[in-house]
Formats: C-alpha cells, structure tokens, sequence
C-alpha cells in the first residue's frame, strides 16, 4: 500500500541480496522508521519485541529469518537452531509454525551449499503468496460488503458502519490486510465505509496501527475505546465486525486479540454479522478446539504503562497494583458468521472449511485437548 | 475509608460551617489533594470536571450545590436557578436529579431566612443516609460472598476471584462503596477475595481509583485492560462480577460504565453470576426500558489522550483520526443475575426490585420510551 503516495511492502529484500528490511511498528504512527535485519537474531527479536506484528507477517520474518541462518551458516545444525529459536518467538500464530515448517523441510532436501539461496527463494514466494492471498481475501470480502451496502442503503443509511479490532491491515500482512483488505477495496470502489476502530488495549494497535493505515489511504474511521463496540451494536451503528485471527482451528474456533471474544458475543446478542479474515495457512488443522490454544501471557508492564506520542511511556495504573495481561482469546465458532478466506467465504464450521480446503490434513480427535 | 491510617469521606463540611471540602479524584493515584467548594459554580464545576465522580457522591455534593447556592442566595429564583445548573452537569446519574428533587422540595416549604441553615441539615443528612444505605449494601453482599466462598472452597478453590468495572468504591460514594462495600466487608472477613479490576477505559476509573481503593485497604487485586474479562471467565479464572451502576429502570435495566455490557454478556456465556449494587436513590422509577435512558457523550480528548503519572496527557491515538466517547452503556436485566441493595438481594426484575421497594411510584407505560 502507500505511504505519502509511495508504495511499501510490510517487508522486503535490502539491494545487497541478503539484509531483510522491515517498517518498525513499535514507533508508529509518532515516527515512520525502517530496521535492517542482518542477522537471525535480528529477525528473532523483531518478532519477539513486536517490531513485526501480525500473524502473516510474523510467518514472512520467520521465512526471512531462516535465510539469514543460511547466509550466516548453512549446516544441518544451523537448521535446526534458527528453526526452534524462531519458533519461540511467540507462541499463538500458527502462520508462524506453517511459515518454519515450510522452509525446513525444503531445506532438508537441498545441499547446505545452496541452502541460503533456496531459503532465500522461498522466503521471497512465501511473501508473494500471502500478498495474493490477501488481495483474494479483499475481493472475497469486497463482495460481501457489497451485498451489505446494497441492503443498507435500500434502508435509508448513508455509510456502511464496519468495527474491527486490533490490526489486521497491510501492516500486518506483507500487503494488503486480511480484514482490511476489503475495507481498502470498499472504499476504492466507492462504498461509503465507515469504520469504528477499537483502541486494542494494551497495545493500541488498533488506535495507532488501524487508525494510522486507515488515515494514509483515507478511509473515514472513528477510534473508539474497546468498552463501546457493545453500545454501538445496541443502537444498530454496526453493520458489520471484521476481524482478523492469529489461529483457526478446524472447527472454526477463532484465536485472535484479547477483547475479540467480547465483540463476538456483543455481534451475536444484536445480530450483528460477525466475519472473521484469514489465509489458509492460519487454519491449525492439527487442533479442533480453541481451548487448547495456548494463550501468551505477555509483560504486566504493557498494561501498567501505555506508551504513545511522547518518549516515555506513562503509567497508568495506581503504584503497588499488580496487572495480567494475557495478549488473546478464543472466540467459539459458534458465535463467529462465517470466514473470509483466500478461496471465498464459508461458514465457521468444520465442513465449511474442509469445503474450502479439501486438501488439508485430517484432524485427529486425540488432538482436541493438545496445544497445537 | 482509611487513608494511611486515617479516616476519611469523599466528601465533609468543613468547620467554617460554610465551605464542602472533597477529595479532587482527577489527580488521584497520582497525587492525593482537597478541594475547597465554595459557591454554587464551584460545586458544579467540580461534577462537571469529574474532581466528584460516582452517582452517589455525585448526588450529595449536588445536595451541598443546593446549600451552598443558598448561603451565598436565598430567594425563589436562587432555588431554581441552583436547581437547573446542578442538573445539566451530568446527565446520566439519577442519584443527582433525586437529590436535588429532594433539596428543592425541603427548602420550597422554608422561608428564604431559614433555607441555608435547612440546606446544609438536609445535605448532612442525605450524605448520612448514603453512608448508611452503603454499609448495608456491604453488609447484604458480604452474605452473598460468604455464600459462594464456602462452595468454592468445598471445590478447591484458594481465594474468590470477584471482577469489577470502573470505580464503585468509597471514593464514588460518601463512603463504604457500592459495589466494593461488600469486598471490604468480605477481606475484613477473612475470605481470601482476589479482585480483578478492569483498566475502564476512557478515564481508567479502575486502573486509578478501584487499584488505589483497593490498594489502601490491602484487598489483593490485579489490573486488567477491559479486553481480558472475558478469557478470564472462559477460563474460569472469575467466581463473580460485581458492579456499580448509575440508573436501575425499574424493569432492571442496568446503566453504567461503557463496557458493563460486554461483562455482563460473557458473564452469561460463562455462568458466572453478575450482580450489580445500587442503593434505592439510584432507581429510576419513571423509567422502565433501559433503552431511553440517553447516553452521556464525553469529550474525544479522553479517547485521544490517556492520562496517567505525568503532568501532560500521552496521545495515543494516530494524529489526524477522529474519536468517539459515549460513557456509558445499558445492560438488559436479562443479563443480570441480581441486585444488591441496602434493602437486600433481589432478582433483576420489577417484580424483584417492587419487593423491596413497595412504596415506589408507580412506573407509567408512557414513560417507557423517554428519557428520565
């Protein structure tokens, strides 16, 4: 997408052949910065301090991150190394897994002389890939919010009023969004759409992130504090919640943002259609229920402090209070209207998805109550 | 309450006679300083300003608004012009409009000679009731807590983990608390309670005043952004929900903080109990559906910008994009499992709210769909 005009990618190869480089989300939308990463560690540690955030983009350095273990070394060992210090990083999305598991097992078919170069190669389409994916999820989604727009408008409303939570915008992915891919495509085909953002605390991503591609490409948007989604629903100013996921499972139970369950439940009480985007390798055919995801506990200190337009961040909560903080939740698939995907829209359901991707491995039921 | 040892109310006459002092809430955990209200417009002022917050106590310095207005002008047109300038300050609490009510009433039948004196007894005399009618609160929902302790601890539980929203605590009252009376009581008791205290997001309520409430007195807590209440609940991490509330209709409706109704609807999900303390002013018996109570719209600024430990508030939403505030929502009484008055427990329903009440007037079915 565009920044002042001038198209960016979430993450690309440096002119040298081997630096990776990466737009640093910590510092948005106060600075617009970039980091190189030259290193494997580089890579970890952007994940890890959420430099890249997003569960596409998070898989995309983790392929990156690969290709910078090859160029450092290529041995088998430096394989297994980058492959489990990567995965690490952090433990909800599953694109991350999907992403590692696909260059290991290319790479263990390659001589460690060529390794770099395939890593490299396969780094490259993996970011191609989620790039179409996601501009397939757009169009899917454009066509569903056509659908919405033709009804509303024949109800007398003069905007299409979507909520979305958290980041799931281009951002996120290496272009284009997985919720907001529709939204961009929405507006660019003059839909009048409107979106309420949620603030996403702890992090603000929705009110830093969301906001700040929003505003770049000009999509009228309202930032509103996480408690409100709920009250708006009430007064009939949602027409529709669209959000992303970090992990599916095969049975359509949605991980996503801490606070996305709560909309979930606040869509399914109002009739509010309730869809969630995603590519397929953010489906976990290993695991049927979503109780089984693990859930990241992430630092008390995002909670405690909030960070924002300023050097400093600024605390928040009373001295000697101690705060938790897990980072998502599970939404049942029950409460979910459907799935936006590469291959077009499903309901949240087993059979839906398997309609969509009946290449995918069997589901086993002894996985039901594992961590995927 | 205590205070470092010493006890306090939120709101006093000092010994002039003349002059309220309050507890400047805007400042606190940060910082603990009085305030000095010393006319009408400074009584005003300060509700308008959130330095008083809470229905309650909302409500009595309304009362010393009255007082004051009569001590500096006693006349008819004083009365009024008290009247209405109090109750434009803030729209959504009912405790207000029933003090004034019950002020204007007092001094209608007094000669203007004699209004002061009258005012300022009448005052006293409702902070005293409040005080009262909170202790009593305390007292029925400590029997509810006891209750549930002793089936939890029968499962294996080691402490009561109750959950809150925003601030109905001493501070929010003249004293004792709505919702956090019967956690005092309950911690005072011996139960192991554990309190999870929402972040309350715009104005951070919880993450201030509840953590610094909760804090002084030595109840255990932990901070939580508003998102993670419901994961906690799937996880069965919360035995209890308890809040405050600003207007009950009287069909049970529920008006409170933004984002009451996104707990109340994973409380349901979950079956874990939500029960809502409010004393008998906070009643609004001209009103049955909840959906006419009209809702505050605060300030974009608060979604904007987060206060916290700093002099200058942190913006944190990205320059350029626009904010909503609404600050309260409605929560249906089908959500609720019950109230906690000062008159006992009931069902959330008229019927339920009528028992304890049989001398409230009668609720008109034309009143249904105006705001009260």
């Amino acid at each position: 997408m565009r920044i002042d005009g001038k198209p960016w990618r979430s993450i690309w190869l440096e002119h040298d052949g081997r630096t990776v480089g990466v737009i640093d989300q910590t510092v948005l939308p106060w600075r617009f910065a970039t980091r190189a990463l030259r290193s494997l560690e580089d890579a970890a540690e952007a994940i890890r301090t959420m430099v890249v955030r997003g569960a596409p983009l998070i898989g995309a350095t983790g392929a990156y991150g690969m290709a910078l273990a090859m160029a450092e070394d290529p041995s088998d060992t430096s394989v297994v190394r980058a492959y489990a210090e990567l995965l690490e990083t952090r433990p909800t999305a599953v694109n991350l897994r999907w992403a590692l598991d696909r260059c290991k097992s290319v790479l263990n078919d390659v001589a460690p002389a060529d390794r770099a170069e395939r890593a490299y190669a396969e780094a490259f389409a993996l970011c191609e890939e989620d790039v179409a994916q996601n501009e397939a999820i757009g169009r899917h989604g454009l066509s569903l919010l056509q659908q919405l727009w033709a009804q509303r408008r024949q109800q007398g409303a003069t905007r299409l009023n979507v909520l979305t939570h958290c980041n799931a915008g281009w951002i996120a992915t290496v272009d284009w969004g997985t919720a907001l891919a529709p939204l961009y495509m929405a507006h660019d085909a003059g839909i009048p759409v409107h979106v309420w953002v949620d603030e996403t605390r702890p992090r603000n991503q929705g009110a830093a992130l969301t906001a700040w591609e929003l505003g770049s490409h000009g999509v009228p948007h309202t930032v509103i504090v996480d408690n409100a989604g709920g009250l708006l629903m009430q007064q009939g100013s949602v027409d529709l919640c669209l959000v992303g996921t970090d992990r599916v499972t095969a049975a359509g139970d949605v991980c996503n943002k801490i606070g996305t369950y709560l909309k979930a439940l606040a869509s399914h009480d109002n009739g509010v259609p309730f869809y969630v985007a995603l590519p397929g390798p953010t489906i976990d055919w290993s695991l049927r229920d979503g109780r089984a995801i693990p859930i990241e506990e992430r630092a008390a200190e995002e909670v405690l402090f909030v960070t924002g337009q300023a050097a400093e961040p600024l605390r928040v909560v009373a001295p000697g209070s101690a705060a938790a903080n897990p980072a998502f939740d599970v939404t049942p698939a029950r409460l979910v209207t459907g799935f936006v995907t590469e291959r077009g829209l499903c309901p949240a359901r087993e059979e839906g998805l398997r309609g969509l991707y009946p290449e995918a491995p069997k589901t086993l039921p002894e996985a039901t109550h594992q961590a995927g």
